[in-house]
């Protein structure tokens, strides 16, 4: 049995791990932490009335390390860099949601993300954990950088045909529309109710720091320099990511070939599902499923992509981290 | 051709009497105040790009007089009773859409506001701005009390029947189906999209203050002293208000009987459609109709009320009071 | 390990069931059938792609005996009192999902579905699959009722009060809003998105099938005659019912006893959740939960339940039973 | 007063042609065609209560040629080329809101709508009724073609560009996002609240219809051989279209310069409003205004365009050319 702790456990993304974590065979929850809440659990999530009997703590590093084996750190960014560390160092194993560990070069996490990165002996050396690329490292790391929620659904979609030289790894477009959970649960303006409802715009054009996420991620697998934009789109919906990706191909191949370089790289990829029809985000709602489908129109490779923001955009990817980081099969308690 | 202030301008309520009184033809919008806010009108209502040159100030009561010969107030309660006074000596007209002058009586106010009231001399003294039932009244008046959006559903279902002695005064359910808009602007955890999407609940249970307010005007309107049990719901949609009542008879009518009585009542009312189906909020969305229809159903008269929060229940009778107070036809600006 | 069929599994209902199914560690899905469709399952449930390998068919009762042991039956009421003589003839054992076998009087019956029943020498005979009120009659049983959503809602919220005393049982009022799920997945235009959207309304005022259901129930279950008034309303999201209820108390009691009563009635039932603050929908969605508050307002009782309509209004309960009409742990596959 | 009918009166852009033309000064609705429905007005079109008392009516040409001037024909395409040549011989002017007369060649329209033009004649006679770019042809026609929502949006944000030399013909990718009206108002399954709320999906993936209008109209007014690749989008929201549109640019501009462009193009047009945010579709949600904001993201352009797809996408753009063919001021009825 592996004790877990949650760190900033208010959020959505914390609401998600909890249930998943609570089906777990091999996990007991032994702690939450919030630096603003002292109530219990279910207080802030009442959907977990009963299932789960933990207040929020303020906990030191070591008060957690004595708790638990394992954390989950969904603290946001800058707060994440100034607590891993000293989880690590306390002989915690940390897997963190935050994006405080998945670039590896700390001027360009300056550059995106406006903090000198505090931590940097460790970027480049963390794992970053999309198992479905980088599965066979993960086993045994103390620290994992859970990655993006529109990073994992664009590199998911593209790896395969630019890791198979099928498509340029420039001048791809990728359109991202995003449920409203992804933008947390901090009160703000832009998030309300009566902002989001019947609206859809883009944010953050050209700005969106998942943009050289994707890149990063995306070229070291490939070998070659990826190059994108990125532009996301605040979508009147709970949760859910579909990502529409224009691509221009590099080599002539039919619809086939295409569709199954991207099945056969995924094969044995558990929660991967290339499809024939498109993809809608509620067809992988609350799952820890991607679906995929590929299209080509007149000179270019269409990629359509969804997944669940909350879950294999977050929480579910975690625990598919976790699960190979500390030895259990990938799809422990992933597959409801 | 009368100058319009609006204090308290970056809410919902007030951009929709923006877009009304932007189509009068006699009205010129000339001052928009708020404390926090110094942009330019589009920053914060976006929808009103081109429409409108103003920027958000902070006037005193001589500055707005200076400008403006009627006022509407969206202040929040208890803020709206510390700047009504001092505008009222300005020399401007006032329709306040707070509900710092609704009630008559300062104990009553104190008891659900959890404020003394300071201006209590002219409670009971302000006319209630409900056209339907005061109209005759609001011409010439220099202050307006417009009513809550809840308070204007419920008391427009019930006052035909009331009035007319058709349904017992005590017993009354009224169990109503708000809008998120209804709550305001101001962030808040559980207005977020993420909080009231996909999901209905009741809130302030029993404690709602538009409850007092139901029950002082249907008294005053019937001569009898009424009781309600009001429940107010918060639904999954931007605007609209349903109210489900259920109400004892007083003495037996068949349904035409019930439906002939409320549209006599109403008769000459352009605002308010007696219709034989069930009313949808959707279908007087965006307008200042109040639509309403009565059933009867084993031992009870069942009325369903529907009007849009933001405009019958907030902005349109604002305006609707503004078009009587100023001798203007009642549904100037108000049909479209 | 059980195997399963599910007749008319093309509907919303169905979907939940096999997501559900899919996770019992002791059931093997063997048969869907259908009259329209004889596609592959994903090609009307794409959220089921690489889950299930099967083909919607049209089989006989004899074919079905040959692939399954239990039939869960999510026709359309009439079709199904149709079809379930001959599926317990060919030796299946039927858990029936439509409103066939729930009344106890063939009179009752016809006279709020305008059919005659066909099979009336069950009525009566067969248990209402309500497990927290009639578990212990279950187990063992070829023929189970399942319940209606609306149903269950009101009667889970309102039996222990009942049954105890607490309440009288005429004069109750049941305001209740449910998600448009409830409605089913055939094309009518009322249940188009862009109707339901952004709209409140009521339906079936004083004539919802329900009603009855409910009443017979109660009556039943507290040795009086129940009477009840019952609203449902269509609420702009997918799943979710949300009952607001008024009773006028038979005795004297504080919130604290009421509350008590409630939580002690339904100890030791998994699946039932007493709590404090008032229920969303949204905390018991995808689950198979019940949570339940109770206020007292004025001289009223108010009690306030939510379930998912298509978990523990239909499919969740639907397994429930199924786990104790053969003998499994009630709560199989049910907690997640 | 100019005496209108509307033909095919039972759908969403006909409930939107109601309620602007209504308020229109110089308007009488003196006719409402249906195949199907005869009842009133207001038991398929409930917010128009007490605002029109008019059946639908199945009438002939000539049965409407005496009671009205100007035809709007909203019915679907091959029944519009069906009966507008019949309207006109019989002395109405049309307006046609399908795509019959859109396209100018009638092999394209077999090509993409899979049937033979039956008028073609008229192909590439008939004006294309998008204001902004051919409003001066437009005073005094008999047949309008009234443009497509996507289409609409996608012209006006792209033709300053092209027409400017601003931006390649080619390479362009148009990734919209429409909300659900779009797809009008029969029953199918598809666009079942619960199959569309919250999820967000493409669709027609290279084979939509709109895209060879969306070629030709740019073509024609660039000169330019115009190429998009269009991906239109299903959004979960009752109405609104925004279009993320990516071109290569021609020659070196500054956002600066390229919004200039835009802005100087669009001089004069009271409907098209050039924003620095980013366009949200609530923000012209009810009205005639399309709005546009541009972004360039490394070597690309980027133009943002929002418009109301049932006002400004059909309904709205209907009127306005129908307030140029008569001769009033084209903002009549428009601007509320």
């Amino acid at each position: 049995m592996i004790r877990v702790a949650i760190l900033g456990a208010t959020g959505y993304t914390a609401l998600e791990l909890l249930r998943i974590l609570l089906r777990h065979p091999d996990v007991q929850v032994t702690a939450l932490t919030s630096r603003a809440e002292t109530g219990h659990v279910v207080d802030v999530h009442p959907s977990l009335a009963g299932r789960l009997d933990l207040r929020f703590e303020n906990l030191s590093p070591h008060e957690l390390a004595a708790r638990a084996d394992v954390c989950f750190c969904c603290l946001p960014h800058v707060a994440s860099m100034e607590s891993v560390p000293a989880l690590l160092s306390a002989g915690l194993r940390v897997i963190d949601l935050s994006a405080d560990y998945r670039l590896n070069d700390a001027s360009v996490y300056e550059q995106w993300y406006g903090h000198a990165h505090t931590d940097s002996a460790r970027l480049g050396q963390t794992v970053y954990g999309l198992p479905e690329l980088f599965g066979e490292r993960i086993a045994g790391q103390n620290l994992i950088a859970n990655p993006g929620c529109y990073t994992s659904t664009s590199i998911l979609a593209l790896a395969p045909l630019l890791v198979g030289g099928w498509i340029q790894p420039t001048g791809i477009i990728i359109d991202a529309k995003s449920g409203v959970s992804g933008a947390g649960r901090t009160p703000k303006t832009n998030i309300l109710y009566s902002e989001c409802n019947e609206s859809i715009s883009a944010y953050s054009v050209g700005t969106h720091r998942h943009q050289p996420e994707i890149e990063q991620v995306l070229s070291e697998a490939s070998g070659h320099s990826v190059e994108v934009l990125f532009t996301p789109h605040l979508t009147p919906m709970d949760r859910g990511i579909l990502a529409t990706i224009y691509a221009h191909p590099k080599r002539a191949a039919s619809l086939g070939e295409l569709t199954t370089a991207v099945r056969e790289f995924y094969s044995g990829k558990p929660f991967i599902r290339i499809v024939e029809h498109l993809p809608r985000t509620k067809d992988v709602a609350h799952t820890n499923y991607c679906d995929i489908a590929v299209r080509i129109v007149r000179d270019r490779v269409v990629v359509l992509a969804v997944l669940d923001n909350l879950i294999k955009g977050a929480a579910g990817v975690a625990v598919q981290n976790f699960n190979l980081m500390c030895g259990f099969a990938e799809t422990t308690a992933l597959i409801v």
